[in-house]
């Protein structure tokens, strides 16, 4: 077969592997290219391609390329190890490449599969969060969790993409989520692109907001779900919750089953990326670089923090919304 | 009399007022001139001066030259109201206005009097802050609280240097203070200048630092503080207060007497300061310009935030350690 794939923020085609650079949105749309895994490790650890389920399949593009450039097995074998290295905590990426190599003879197939049913996930944990949401609902949402970190309509943001198309009179508050800013940029961008109303807060605001009475529910995506519940996402998402949990405001994690790792027992099992610390001293992106904190500063920069499940109101998953019994019932399934 | 005033952020000598230009701090040290209210009230609404205390004695320095040029008692009347209106939320600013101009025949010696008062405040508030802090903690603070926002060692900073120059172990996380980064730009500042160990984090770190048991007491400031023990201080502080309180860490705001405002029945009656979206959008300093969120996003930029009394563990006054009962009665004394 002849691999063709096209998603809002990846393609491919014709053996070419096209990445929408996310370091450059919302200012300007370019697309580079990947010619090899190296290239690809180095996209996905820049965050020019994110989100876990993006991630994974990006990953395995690259194989993909690497197939129909008529490479060895062992040549596959070592790219696959390389990728899965590229960053360790979304679940997403080890699991797409271990279910590519699983059956090497039909590697395409497995990734024409994979890519198809990241849609269809979206399509259905949309769908199911959807239907929980009422008209004049006002919904805070945090990173970004959209077309730019799926193939399909997104996780958190496909289920308010989902709601606003079924004419349900919602207002979202982004919150910016720094370090690196993917709710003021993409979210941000995403919001304005589908037309859905929505204010920009930054992260410190959302207490505030919820002491007025003006949050009424809280969607977030995951990046791994351990077989407990408790799930690893953007760091600020605890937070995020506790205060939810203060205020009795639902709070959901929008995922689809490729994002929980039942190998996982409990959130303490998850390991937490750290990143350079000039992302906290600073910003930097196609938009400029600036640093504000003295030169040196010694910083703390954790990609990630984990959320007990005691903190879900509910996991809004592709078989549909489970409480916190529900979901571990089905892991022991 | 002659008056001439130094503290770390403001000079007044021969009828100059000198300013410490925060906007440029901490790449460059650059002191501005104030020459008219209308120069000292655009200082203020700026924020190249800030910080409660700071404020309102910058602002009856401008009231101090208008009078040693000679300046009729209606122009200083003028000049009075004009400061007043600078910036709403901190009560300082008022209350200092009104004290210099009730006797209008002695408005330097009153300036004096407040000026070297506000140094005592800040020396009071923080051995009466030191005495509860042992060594090995862990301190987290907000936005800056130094002697960049007092004319003597600052409010809950001020408690934290203390501590340090008693020889206690302490470690500090200061949170960056979105959307101005007054943490990330002149807490970061005042620390290193202070040989004080400490770790710049974002502001969405609070809650997952605070869950791995690393955070073991909270010292923030106060703009505000209204009769039943509520308080205004910069956005995101009620979050802060909403996670100590679900953690069980102890969370103290630190206050000169001149900030409670015992006329203020509660926090519902604070004004609470919006400012412009363009804050939110991108950030902006003598580090340079830069705008990541799509140019035109809507955003929600409140300066301060309000927390309930119920939530503070005690109030560190320059008359001591207060509860939140201790408070209350110390008001209807």
């Amino acid at each position: 077969m002849t691999l063709k794939l096209h998603a809002t923020a990846i393609r491919y085609d014709n053996k070419m592997i096209d990445v929408l650079d996310q370091h450059k949105l919302p200012h300007e749309e370019v697309w580079i290219k990947s010619h090899t895994p190296q290239d690809m490790v180095e996209i996905i650890r820049s965050l020019k391609v994110r989100g876990a389920p993006l991630i994974g399949l990006a990953a395995i593009l690259s194989l993909a390329q690497l197939t129909e450039n008529g490479a060895s097995l062992n040549e596959l074998i070592e790219a696959a190890e390389l990728l899965k290295k590229a960053r360790p905590t979304a679940v997403n990426l080890a699991a797409c490449i271990d279910r590519v190599m699983a059956h090497p003879s039909r590697i395409l197939e497995s990734i024409k599969e994979i890519f198809d049913e990241d849609v269809k996930l979206c399509e259905a944990m949309a769908q199911a969060g959807a239907a929980l949401i009422a008209s004049g609902e006002t919904i805070l949402t945090y990173c970004n969790t959209g077309s730019l970190a799926t193939a399909g309509i997104g996780t958190a943001l496909g289920v308010i993409k989902i709601a606003h198309l079924q004419e349900r009179q919602i207002h979202v508050f982004a919150c910016e989520t720094r370090p690196l800013l993917q709710g003021g940029r993409l979210t941000a961008w995403e919001l304005k692109q589908a037309k859905i109303p929505h204010t920009l807060i930054c992260d410190n605001m959302v207490g505030h907001l919820m002491s007025l009475g003006k949050i009424n529910r809280v969607l977030v995506g995951a990046d791994r779900i351990a077989a407990n519940g408790d799930f690893a996402n953007k760091i600020g998402t605890y937070s995020l919750a506790v205060m939810a949990h203060y205020h009795g405001i639902p709070f959901h994690v929008v995922a689809p089953y490729t994002t929980i790792d039942a190998s996982c027992l409990n959130g303490q099992q998850i390991v937490i990326e750290e990143r350079n610390g000039d992302e906290v001293r600073g910003v930097s992106g196609s938009f400029g670089h600036v640093q504000w904190s003295p030169l040196t500063a010694p910083v703390y920069n954790p990609s990630f923090d984990v959320t007990p499940g005691e903190l879900v109101t509910s996991y809004i998953l592709d078989a549909g919304n489970r409480t916190l019994n529900e979901f571990r019932e089905s892991i022991n399934e």
